[in-house]
């Protein structure tokens, strides 16, 4: 039986890294690692530092995996050119897998953050599995997510007493503050949809490339640092090339 | 200057320690145990368990620390109680630290899962500081949330593609489903609260006592396994004498 490990990495730092990725990594013959293009330099790196660094024998490999293209962002129809775009990654992952790994050898996936929140490896093995055409066992690794990396960094909870937190993206934000909810995490953010809030008395945590020696954090009320945060993103893209940002608004307590 | 730490230590896995945590751990010289009454024990233990296993120098201590006692659970003004019982909380936290950390030295709680969700300890140590009777630098570690492992062993993302995800309490769920949620997460739920849940075509992933040997894991159709939940549930707690879970709830896809 083949095994898979989709493991958490955490967001940025190395030191996120949890013992139980740590044995994970340690038992690990392949990594896949799937070329997602020249924006994710960063992270093929940190994916790359992180197996240096934790594991101890020398017998793995990395398998390079070269994903179809397809810039699906702007498309009109999100969720149907997202479905069409996904079915060709599931077959490029299923080949992968079926040739790099054999029979009773153990591969990974390095998920950046945690696999369970805006991470599609999950669902592209479940789909596999479904196909039954190629067997396998896959377990999680949970991982520090950029989230919560945010919300340290910043010191500052997610929710006050006995309120919600919602995650969202800032494809959804556009669309309008959610009804009811008083702390807005916002992933995946590549339109600056933080401009467009009309919502007065908001407070914005922000943070890019958290946890590592190129973290930003800016925070204050949204109308007085949003241009701010703005220009930081435009510089940092220039920079670095690609960034990982993501942020908490939160509307000042009623009383 | 004095130092204190908050440090997440996961949620009940001691392998859920991250690097970050342990490097944390090493340069602490007094680790603050809130006791918050005999239902705690289990976490007082893996607190213990998790300096034995992690701290490589002897000379650190426990220092215990009586909390106020009530049950802010059952009284009708929530957030009003709640508030005055936290009054008397971060009044004991400042006098703890006043009496057990000197200068130079540094102290640390140890928060279970992640401190920035549905955690005081922020809150409480941004109180005091406002007060401005007592000084110390805080840095806060996250670990890996009841949230994460949950999704982890159940092998499923808290969000499909695009949606977002709600983390709420029991409390609120019991005022009805979110306008426009699709992924609820539901935590500190004393109620059962998934009992009273209308919406049909809903799933639940639940946990109890997640990434532990006690660990319990049921999923399916809400309508079908509510009552085996429930029943978990009070076998559960009739054995281990307190319960630790959280929960899923999705609702079926539309197309």
């Amino acid at each position: 039986m083949r095994k898979i490990f989709i493991i958490g990495i955490g967001a940025g730092d190395p030191d996120y890294m949890t013992i139980q990725g740590i044995k994970a990594l340690n038992a690990v013959d392949v990594f896949f690692m799937p070329d997602k293009g020249a924006d994710k330099d960063g992270l093929q790196k940190l994916r790359r530092d992180i197996c240096a660094r934790f594991i101890e024998k020398a017998t793995y490999r990395f398998a390079e995996m070269r994903m179809p293209e397809r810039d699906i962002r702007e498309l009109p129809d999100y969720k149907d050119n997202i479905d069409k775009w996904r079915a060709a990654v599931t077959a490029s992952y299923e080949r992968f897998i079926a040739e790099e790994l054999t029979d009773g050898q153990c591969g990974a996936f390095l998920v950046w953050g945690d696999p369970a929140i805006y991470d599609g490896t999950m669902r592209i093995l479940d789909e596999i599995l479904a196909k039954d055409s190629l067997a396998f066992d896959y377990e999680v690794i949970p991982g520090i997510g950029a989230v919560q990396a945010l919300a340290a960094r910043h010191r500052v909870p997610l929710n006050r007493i006995g309120e919600s937190v919602q995650i969202t993206t800032g494809r959804k934000l556009e669309a309008g503050w959610p009804q009811d909810a008083e702390n807005l995490v916002v992933m995946l953010d590549g339109r600056q949809a933080y401009e467009r809030v009309v919502e007065t008395d908001v407070e914005i945590f922000w943070g890019a490339y958290v946890g590592t020696e190129d973290e930003i954090l800016i925070a204050g009320p949204l109308a007085d640092v949003a241009e701010k945060i703005t220009a930081a993103r435009e510089t940092a893209r220039q920079t670095h090339g690609w960034i990982m940002d993501s942020y908490l608004l939160r509307k000042r307590e009623a009383n």
